[in-house]
């Protein structure tokens, strides 16, 4: 299993990375970040797309793996997209993540943009929980070769063509046959995916600390074909046997125009994400909130 | 995670304990093991209710606690629900259990009465595959006391009376708290017990050697109270707040009358249950069985 | 179908009943409807159990029965238990209902108290929107004698005890069988009870002018045992085949300890409720604000 | 409601239409069919596809049209599908079907191909229950132009594109706004397709005799989208509000690459389709078998 919460804070955070989403507001919530960190002796530099859209003309710019490599840690402004985005990015880097939302609660930019800076500042005194994520990496191989491969923080998703029946897929897991599936397509899911896509199509939510990769049919054939949980250690194939426009999208790499017998492997890729939270912290805190959960028992144990 | 092949096989199996479920045609059933067990050199010992129920006065009869201290084996005949008592009564001995279904295929009794003996003769000499599988314990507290504590191998259900509104509960894990729900109850189900009530109640499959117990609410008044899966490494707290004529199931064990603050804890036990099975098993074949999934692909990758 | 707006208006509103349950600032809400109807020339008659409740001593107080037969329309003030209710006992009498709810929107009580005395006024006018629900009738038969009957508006739940295994119904409609069916019970429902308990068991939203009646499993043992929706011609039989401690609830009345071979027999009442609303109101905003469904699109068609 | 079951038997079947699917085997199937109804007396014509798929260079052949105005009864041998395709064309002739599988149980092909014969005999005399189906018309609108328009039997899709993000759809019935739906898709189903696409989806059975109409999202963003059915007179609107690569399609003629504010308006067509069975047929019996429903109850009211 992860762990949850290391001992030991993180080491001190000299360099920090600031990413952000262009949406309206953005440019000052970033000032504002970057003049408190440079206020307290920080390095700061700038994702080069957030640095450009922003006008930082004079601001240290980096790539996503210079980024990788100089900066202690990354603080995210924006929504979870942002946020999945540069999380695959840095994941081969191992810099942790700091994630700043810009109005709406996210899944993993917990933070609100209101009170940030006396949060940023404890944190990076080191109050602070630590998280670590697992992430998918997945490939396509055709006829043996490997034409494709990408990293997936939230999911892969194998799909069938718009206009279309149908897809047929075959799955394997660890080797041993599971079954030959005709639906919608499938989402093979991370804890930190199963929020997401894999939460629509009918998938349990599966704690981020759980050493667990989800499979869930979208609009499958057979009503038995219900989500099933495999351990992360497992290696999964899908076979692709039947249907037309067949697509494959790691989080939002898009293959399309899968052939029949193509076959993508997915497991768990060594990288994984670290996400700083405030202390205190509570990931059920966030679920509560975007699942609209009842925090309140009824009045004096009355049900209404 | 649980290993689910072990390299070594198991050690030799000396005593043989027999447990048999009270059905038609049992009996018969039972003497042919037993005589193929005793012509290959086994001591050969019965299950004390077993014995009595088929009238095998002579046969050495053993309580469950006899059998765990004794037994190297023990081998079930019956369905799920014989499996399931025996296996909780002989969880803290470590005795390794061989499943052996009366006519319909179990999840756990898995080798049907045709063919077991060329099955059981390979199986005695090391050619099987173990596995290990998680069981739940749990104990209600009242006014901080404990007043009920059990083993669960399928799940520990906390349920509303049959006459009364919805229960109340809240949802504490790992000292964090998750939500009051309302419903008719909720399961805590082990990777087993996701296959029975459970699935029922919409929860996901989960892969037996999966680390994690998933919360499965029946009925919830939230449509977004979605079944949730935690490592197994958690503790998992639900206080009765509201509702009447509440109780709580480990598998079948029930304890009415629960009372508002009522506390039920469960975790996982120490204690695993070693299922083996012969060599070339597969999870997923029970599966596809019991699913009725499909295993073959459509004619020429043409959708039907 | 149900005729969901009728073109000339209901007659004139001579004698008002008003119906409260009792709850925090409810004397003052009741008060404040009787003086307004009163100033306008309306006859007021207080349901006997609210005028006791809030110490009306010199208002006149009549049963429902006598409501049924004096009173032009009833105002309802609570939430929707207190509609459910009242509506039922109502039911014979064919008296119109008015909902008002004393905090949150109910499905049924969906005129806010701010603002309510302008829309009454409006729609003692005769500016409203008149609206027919049905209801069920539910009768017990043992041994071919009938042992129990109710009316039911929301639903007709079959549900097995508490601490005993699944229920075991056969279920038969318009004399052709059905299925039998092993699960924790069995919902059948209305349209307006179809974003009752059935919608947290999983059933469909029944929009109110459809004739049609849901039947709801519980839990179902077979994966493929999915609600189904029957024409409101229909007369459903539900025969208890297999279970212990098995009761049936029609709404609010419960009877217990059904025996095997029981037979429940359902169909659409001969009596119809008539809800009456504003001008302008809509089911699907009442939806809309229950079930937290959007109603904005995303900012210029760009999906977050 | 449509009613299920006339008194007065259909008038005489004097000219009888043939209609196949390709596949293995079915040419003797349908010359076994025809010989039979030439040597009753009738006059047999065959669909002009599949005269000549079969080779059937002397035999009458008709275009569906023809068939039309021109056969008392068509006969269908093949798979849902075969119907399906056939049964949308006939629709405006109002010629009733009777639908012989080749196989495995169709939902609508409800005939087994082993003693068709004596049953179509018996059928042909009068000997059978008569059912209609109501089926949908549709129209897609841009710019308040209809560019498209065509007749559904089981649903109208609307889908996004393989690659894309989540469709957003606003949908309104009789001229009132239901929501702003995020999803994969939207299916409008006829009670026919309830056992379709739409069943895949989640939703519910819908009764062939209820005059209703299902809206089933595709894995909805927000989890209380859940499946709704109204009435079959209702007028349902789809427009477009975001979204790429979107497409309607009607049962299977798809109109791909929708734009932003096109919409789609779906009603009830003034046509229905007549289906013929033998006497006794039973629709659940057919959803028994195709649902692998539970037709005997537990051994002596034991639940296993």
């Amino acid at each position: 299993m992860l762990p949850s919460k290391p001992l030991a804070p993180p080491a001190a955070f000299k360099t920090i990375a600031i990413v952000g989403k262009y949406m309206a507001g953005i440019a000052e919530s970033l000032s504002e970040v970057a003049a408190f960190l440079v206020a307290s002796g920080h390095d700061v530099v700038f994702e080069a797309a957030t640095a450009q859209t922003v006008g930082l003309s004079n601001a240290v710019a980096m790539t996503p793996a210079e980024i990788g490599k100089h900066a202690d840690v990354a603080i995210v402004l924006g929504g979870d997209g942002t946020m999945l985005g540069i999380a695959r990015q840095l994941a081969p880097y191992n810099v942790p993540l700091i994630g700043i939302n810009q109005g709406r609660l996210g899944f993993m930019t917990d933070i609100s943009q209101e009170g940030m800076i006396p949060l940023l500042a404890d944190m990076l005194e080191g109050k602070l929980e630590s998280e670590q994520r697992a992430l998918l990496e997945g490939s396509v191989l055709r006829n043996g070769e490997m034409i494709f491969h990408a990293l997936a923080f939230n999911d892969v998703v194998v799909s069938r063509g718009a206009t279309s029946g149908m897809a047929e897929l075959q799955v394997e897991v660890d080797g041993r046959f599971m079954y030959n599936q005709r639906s919608d397509g499938l989402i093979v899911s991370t804890p930190t995916g199963s929020t997401a896509y894999a939460l629509s199509a009918g998938g349990p939510l599966l704690h981020p600390s759980l050493s667990g990769i989800v499979l869930v049919p979208i609009a499958p054939h057979a009503l038995s074909n219900r989500p099933i949980v495999v351990p992360d250690s497992s290696s999964i194939v899908i076979e692709i046997m039947g249907g037309r426009d067949i697509s494959v999208n790691f989080d939002m790499q898009s293959l399309a125009s899968l052939q029949h017998h193509d076959r993508i492997v997915v497991r768990r890729s060594a990288h994984t994400i670290t996400f700083l939270h405030p202390q205190g912290w509570s990931y059920y805190h966030t679920l509560r909130e975007k699942l609209h959960w009842n925090e309140y028992p009824s009045v004096a144990g009355q049900l209404k």
